[in-house]
């Protein structure tokens, strides 16, 4: 038996993606549609004042391909607000324009296979990953869950921790080459969703996803051990966006 | 060939998972919703009073993402009675406007790998943990299926029963460490539904159940037994509740 | 390569899973209501006057769960009467407010693996079991369908026929176990559908299901050679028992 | 590296499998129905007159249980004959009242394991095979889609040509012993759709289809290296026994 | 822990597959159909000079079977503009008529494991496999999208650099014997969508899709190595041959 490694988390996270009904959206009066901008603006501004108050962030992305056309992505201190926040959603004249297509709920976490001198409740670069502002300027972003495997051979529950903290150190060394070109918020979800953790990505140049993971797959913690979920990637859309984008 | 170690079954269990057509809602005449709210009343009202003469036990929540909108959580002491609830309940005015997404069919199980020296059918701690009244102040609810698995090396059923009481009991004592934190049910569904188990936990932090999920999967059980099905994690929602949450 | 184990075949089967469309059903006027309650009461007195004529066998069954509400039961000694009866309900009125949401097709199968002494053309024993007449007072049903897998080490289909008859043996020694309780009827469906056995099983305590299919997980014949499908529960209802639980 | 069996490749083959909607075609108009029952007839005439002109082939089944209600079977000279002709009939007044279920796209193909001493382009044997006019009499039909396996030990693509060659025969002397029983038609879709080879039988006693597949799966070819998909069974339908067939 | 091998990363590609819903288009007024296909027209208009002007390129193909009706295959210089265009064929009419069946997003990419002394940000060879104009002539189009496994002894990340170059080499010897017969684009899509790879292949003659894949499945790199999604069929269609085929 392997002994579990200590997490830390932080702030609460919900991945929303959603379809855009174009064909309802089109034939919609237009005091409807600017109904319901109006009201995703308003959204739009409280979701805006919680991220400059630190109280919570979020994004708005435009997905590309047809899993779906948007993300909102949102981290906040407790699950009760996301659970708030969806119901919210749900009940604009926008939503109705929408479907919904996946969404994922997990925990911000920074795991302590390394350096665990500094106290995480005061230690503010600790604090300031465990309760993160989703980038405004990286505007690329990928999501994607994935699991840690469990087979007779490649059991990482089964690795000690000595041997677990070895394979992430190596996969720490592939991402901190992309230092300045990608960053990350990993999420876990064991016990909140289907895969165990979520990775959401943010670029300035959305190659860089694809070079990131592509090296990171030959780390021996993901060629042996990683299963992966489905990718989704987008860009982070402002109100100020999403009026032409939905402009018919 | 193993042999199968003897259950304790106690009352039977439904979790019915809905989704709400919110458009659909927000059109209805306020005079279809108003009925449609009071009929929901009464069936908490009637729930709440089977709940109280201990004739079954009942529990609504708001889940989280977009897995659902509603769990709907019953145990009673016959299969029978599901039925006639999942009916009843399908036939009312509210539920035109939900969408079934999951359910799940099983019966309150205690294993008997350890402690045989009570007689189940007498004894009150043995009897209160086979018709479980749900708790009403853990307010968080996390319920997920899993199977044991039957691989060439790691084969469940073939163990011995010594073997398999080893890994149960090893299990038990991390269970142990969320006393007071978390509480399970263990409802067995093998000839009821797809899966072999389905777990039901409660607390008071939502957090809990991250914790306990993820430091048991490191028991030697879960990480070379365990196959886990969707989680779902929600919060429990009285009648006074979900009149605000459905208020359009 | 193994030998192939001789079948006997009799009756064939179709396993008719429908939901109800309850919002469709609430909705229609009293007259259609009562015009698709009269057609469904006239295909009952058809079925049952084939059933007292043993020209074939029937049953409805109330669905517990989301997975479907109603399951329509048929054997009949050809397959093209399987395929009139399907189209048949399916231009009743009753069918339009239905969904499908499960079939199976198979055919009554005995494998000799044991006994072969007697005629299975003559003896009455072997041919009430080819030609099974559903059981009116075992008021419960479970049907889940099933392969034998052929992964290297667990191949039923390499195994010598010896060994299957061993283990079918030593399997049927369990099932033994529950005479009196629970009876089953094997049909086989390779060729015809996508699983290669479906088992439907009755008894009078719905209990015994997953006692007996709890019990049989750790046969070896289960433990390592059973992959199993969607497992289905439910409870005889007569024309009678339809009528109150259609009623809206 | 395995070397490569050079195949035969004759006309290609459309598998369209669809449901009626029986509901919508029980309100229309008894004109509409009427004209979607002419254009059905023309369709039929202009597919009978390619078949005895041996253009191609064609027929029409009804398919037992809920996963299809037909299939329209089709084998024409050129892979632009199916796509027109899939076009021609989502065109039609018909295929309005029914919905897409699974599809199959094909060539006739012969595997040249054994017997290569025949000039494959004039001998006509090999011709009528590569072209096959789908049998009249021969009134079941039993469709399924397979892959050979490529797993660690047992990996078809990685045997020697001689050791595919024996595997192959000895299937051969399986399916011999059904002659007058069953035919076949094997056709290749590796590049063309999701499995490797797509197996249509026909028979005139249905059981035969399960006789056979059955047996086969002891084959060691079938037994370590087959992968099935969905089986359909269905049997024959004319113009003239789809007219009852569509009464309402 | 192997080393990855540098890949080169051309134009963004967006491979939109459609059904069209017939029963709507038949029923739409003529005005509507013709307003559809004029906004068609222009768009394939746009289309066209963007391919000119080798600022990008696109195909529009009919598809086989029912997995889709309809591929729109696009390349750009940046992730920007597959979203610009997917949002922009979102607002036409014609796609009213149309519903979204898989997409996949990815990369222009050239592997290094051979030749390596060409600067590739000059040589024209290069430049034009990673800016690829899709070829007018080869008719037929086949996608497929592929990962390269990760299991215990078919690890192909845990390989070395050397023997994977090996095994890419002996599968690049296969491609070349058809060579003047098909033509490929590989685009890689880790971090941008669910599979690694997609594979789009162009030929004159349809069956030499068939003849490549098969062929290749026995090269020890496909044989232990690689997984395939779904394949798709089809044939290019100028705005010309789209007109008839819509034509109801």
């Amino acid at each position: 038996m392997a002994e579990a490694v200590e997490t830390l988390d932080g702030w609460y996270c919900l991945h929303d993606f959603r379809t855009i009904n174009w064909a309802e959206w089109k034939k919609a009066p237009s005091n409807i549609r600017e109904e319901a901008l109006e009201e995703l603006k308003n959204l739009y501004a409280k979701w805006d004042e919680i991220d400059s108050n630190k109280n919570g962030s979020y994004g708005v992305y435009s997905i590309v391909g047809q899993k779906a056309d948007l993300l909102f992505m949102h981290v906040r201190p407790t699950m009760d607000e996301l659970n708030e926040l969806e119901i919210e959603f749900n009940k604009t004249k926008f939503a109705e324009f929408t479907n919904p297509t996946y969404s994922y709920v997990s925990v911000v976490e920074l795991s302590t296979y390394m350096a665990k001198d500094k106290d995480p409740e005061t230690d503010p670069a600790i604090q300031s990953r465990l309760k993160p502002i989703l980038p405004k300027n990286w505007e690329y972003v990928c999501f994607y869950p994935m699991d840690k495997r469990r087979e007779v051979n490649d059991n990482w529950y089964s690795l000690s921790m000595e041997e677990r903290g070895k394979l992430m150190y190596e996969h720490g060394m592939t991402g901190r080459k992309y230092a300045g070109k990608v960053r990350q918020i990993i999420t876990g979800s064991i016990g909140f969703d289907d895969w165990e953790w979520g990775v959401t990505l943010f670029a300035k140049d959305v190659l860089q996803f694809k070079k990131l993971v592509y090296e990171m797959r030959f780390d021996e913690v993901s060629a042996r051990f990683a299963e992966f979920g489905s990718f989704y990637i987008g860009k982070r859309k402002t109100y100020e966006d999403i009026v032409p984008l939905l402009e018919v």
